[in-house]
């Protein structure tokens, strides 16, 4: 059947969508995806850090390669923020952002740089296998974190 | 108090209640949290997918540095699914995975394989700034995941 095929052939049909801002009616918002997006890569940083602070704190056996794997990620994921945070999802409900974040725009974006930077060296110390110096790497790393949301997030 | 058990004490308070699965009533259980991370990869997937998808499509200008960079994310993504499935998130409510996925487990893991691989040739290809090789590639990893969501996805 013709239709058939061609949706076949239309082969990101789906990723298209998704991402085609405001094309559609029922779609969210440029602004309501980028908070959507937003969320996703902290989450899914969460979800690699955890590990690695229970290991850190040694709530958990530290494992080296473990923990190399989730440093990496998560150096990988930090750099994807730099489009989380564009003009347009500004007012975008949901959001825990204060609105210091978007009046101190300069101070914000320094402290995402330097979680960007902190985190590629603590991937860069954990790919060296040594515990003391990976776990103090993950809480200068950690310490970026904190520093940010104590003065841009809402509790 | 010295700063380093200061630091130790308080710095990763806030990811470790986030991720230690059942250790508050009110946090999500392991398999929520699973699927949480599961659909936030998939969500920064879509993310970095979208544009490549439209500049494939030429519904985009095609931007070499932007498909590069976005191509490099993805291929740093989908790996990250290979904890997204655990095991315990099976029976999970708000999954769109089929049953058949958990019961073809090998050919579901190997359709993901075949995702992790084809996304790090097109981010290699993507290197390369050849339009018509990295809109090639593209096209190539984008059928890697209509072929597992037409087999393994609700829609």
């Amino acid at each position: 059947m013709p239709s058939t095929r061609v949706l076949r052939l239309a082969v990101p049909t789906l990723l298209l969508t998704l991402a085609a801002s405001g094309a559609v009616a029922q779609q969210p918002s440029k602004a309501e995806q980028t908070l959507k997006y937003r969320k996703a890569v902290y989450q899914a940083i969460v979800w690699n850090f955890g590990p690695m602070s229970a290991m850190a704190q040694g709530k958990m056996p530290f494992n080296a390669a473990e923990f190399e794997m989730r440093a990496a990620r998560v150096a990988a994921l930090t750099p994807m923020l730099s489009d989380a945070y564009s003009a347009e999802s500004q007012n975008v409900s949901g959001s825990k952002a204060k609105p210091e974040m978007w009046s101190n725009r300069a101070d914000f974006d320094a402290k995402m740089q330097d979680l960007v930077e902190r985190s590629a060296t603590l991937a860069t110390v954990a790919k060296g296998r040594d515990e003391a110096k990976t776990k103090a790497a993950f809480f200068d790393t950690a310490g970026t974190c904190k520093s940010c949301h104590d003065k841009y997030k809402e509790d």
